[in-house]
């Protein structure tokens, strides 16, 4: 089956947002094996959504429509649709209680602008939306569908696995292939290397495809098998797999939707360790990424952001004198302040970072991007130094993704 | 003059990655007033490259194309552009020579797979790449501009602006109208309630646009003024600004590209004012997004992330009785942490949340979302208490959204 996507709203033509929706159906889509045949945007604006959404029927079997279905002024979505086909609005009044109810639900004062997202297309089928006051509609039109939903990601998100998915497999029911992904997740690689290494294995051989999505600052390969025989797809995705595991080794850290925190999260509780952090250059930003984990409280003790010199020695124990010859940002400060948190918390590990984000206090010696690495446990203290060439954002991200790389190895027993 | 943007990659096609450069150069053309008739993506793919550009080419004066420069097997955009208008490849050996001296400089080896990158259609201008090994290039076909830049975004964003927007404006010299845009961000209002606080204000009769953008936790609103004359246009923006500020008051906390962790930099290098801060369900995003900032160690002494029970009683004092009576999500434990991280830091002023991020963790008194926020300086301490809804990511940053929100009214005496 061949699907359309039309992203709609002035935010998006005057790149004010990035467009997380189009991404979003496009993968739903994807894994259902269905063929996105083309993505486009469109302002809010009457004839331009008539135009691109005509174009995009005469190539698709489905359009899904998102975006344009807020409150304001500036929504005109449902009123463009009716308009190109010609069909009048009408007020769905259980629609129009339901969202006067979420209003009474969370005191929210009624506003009257808000009746707008009742109103539907005649011969609409509306399309419940869990998240938030605006439903969504389908419409049949000359054997095709459309479906409208609203702009708001997470809205957008719950709709289209509930309601637009569902439809669309109903409706066209002849398409049964099957399609299995796997995500294998990199850190420490380019693309370039990654792709190289791999050079040598014939993925077309399994029927399998392979893609490579940097998302900063890891590097994801992603392989797709498809086959009208489900346990072949299965057998051919393993196969490839299977390849680039040994080709990519120690640089994968995850396989499928997995992050780092999540590996670190599942080793910490099977090896039934604890874990405190003491954090300068990261700012916090080490100890944030553990805690994404639902749970984390049960090996995480505590943070620290000794950001000031002063909060090092009275803290950590650092003593000033190894500040002041090697300076807060050295190995000696690093595994100090490593071994520091471990014994101020009654961890089993304790880990560091001291560095320089930038893009002020870089010297010489110690350029912007530098940062030292600390891993304490009771017998011994690692340390890594690393340089990065980022701005202060990314060489936050890369320096807390090196600390936790460094964590997930040793709980690996790979240093 | 008109634009059109075509982004290039399987990873756009099957939703791996959102779409972040079509935002980016319909941002900038946007602020040269220039109108982007059409955003599409496509795959890497010969024929529906060559397909959508040509489709691009028949609405727009000017195609930025964007993706597929890269290394790897599956780029193929410099050769699907060559092929669609009949134009052989060549190699550049001042590009080539410049891709092998970034892999000497950074020691890595030389992988022959880059050498493509060095690759061109015939009659294409080189456009310079100062952040990644792939430069762009631009042709001139039938009066119409095709611009070639690699998709990885940092590269992407120079390359707009240092070379795509500056060969527009000297090849399309007749575009002179000035537009000038503000934005202004608010936190702790709906979408349409800030909408239906200025419902009122008749922007047209300033000739100015606005627009509502969503960027959780805060909602964002554009005003956008065109005219011919620049201080005509400067002057309209004013009015607009004033009409908004009048209406939205203090759910308002900054104007243009400043960020509330810049402001409430701002603030306390201004008042000469230190700060620690002490927290638990935000797991250090506070203190994170507080070093965001450059500078900061100026202001911000430490962070402590009291995850566990023993740390907020060793390290805040705060009393084992009251964490037992109140619990560790309540008034009392916020107030007690943010006096005691004040206390032990020294700092003028301490901060400190404590709260339900969820999926667990929640009770019928205390629901997952629920959070408390504390400030104390030496006279007083304020403490809020918020209820979300939200995911356990979002809710941390709902609560780190408070907690910065709460801290900058403080130092703008309203709380």
């Amino acid at each position: 089956m061949k699907i359309g996507i039309l992203t709609i709203g002035n935010e998006l033509m005057n790149g004010r947002i990035a467009d997380t929706n189009a991404s979003l159906i496009a993968r739903e889509a994807n894994q259902q094996g269905w063929s996105v045949e083309a993505i486009m945007s469109v302002g809010d604006d009457f004839a331009a959504i008539k135009n691109r959404l005509n174009y995009l029927l005469s190539m698709a079997d489905a359009v899904i429509c998102s975006g344009g279905l807020g409150p304001t002024s500036d929504d005109i979505t449902t009123a463009a649709i009716a308009e190109a086909f010609g069909l009048p609005l009408y007020t769905d009044e259980n629609v129009l209680n339901y969202i006067k109810d979420i209003f009474t639900k969370f005191n929210f004062p009624w506003i009257e602008n808000n009746a707008k997202q009742a109103m539907f297309p005649e011969g609409a089928q509306v399309l419940p939306n869990a998240r938030g006051t605006a439903p969504g509609f389908s419409l049949s039109i000359k054997g095709k569908l459309i479906f409208v939903i609203p702009g708001v990601p997470a809205e957008a998100k719950l709709m289209v696995t509930n309601s637009v998915i569902p439809a669309l497999r109903k409706h066209f029911p002849q398409d049964e292939q099957y399609i299995v992904k796997q995500t294998i997740k990199t850190f420490g690689l380019s693309e370039a290397a990654v792709d190289e290494r791999m050079n040598d294995i014939d993925f077309n051989s399994f029927g399998v495809n392979i893609g490579f999505y940097p998302v900063f600052p890891e590097n994801h390969i992603v392989l797709i098998a498809r086959n009208e025989n489900k346990e072949e797809a299965k057998k051919n995705l393993q196969k490839a797999q299977d390849e680039v595991s040994t080709h990519v080794q120690d640089y994968i850290f995850a396989y499928g939707e997995q992050t780092l925190e999540d590996v670190i999260a599942g080793l910490l509780t099977e090896k039934k360790l604890t874990i405190a952090v003491a954090e300068s250059c990261t700012g916090g930003l080490i100890t944030n990424r553990l805690t994404d984990v639902s749970g984390s409280s049960d090996y995480l003790e505590r943070g620290l952001i000794t950001y000031s010199n002063a909060a090092k020695i009275s803290m950590l124990g650092v003593p000033a004198e190894v500040i002041e010859k090697h300076g807060a940002v050295s190995e000696e400060t690093a595994r100090l302040m490593a071994e520091g948190i471990r014994k101020l918390s009654g961890t089993d590990l304790g880990l560091s970072s001291t560095g320089i984000a930038g893009p002020t206090g870089g010297s010489p010696g110690k350029p912007v991007g530098t940062v030292y690495i600390a891993l304490a446990d009771a017998k011994q203290t690692i340390c890594r130094h690393y340089s990065y060439r980022w701005d202060r954002k990314r060489n936050k991200d890369m320096f807390s993704e090196a600390a936790l790389f460094l964590l997930k190895n040793y709980l690996q027993g790979k240093v």
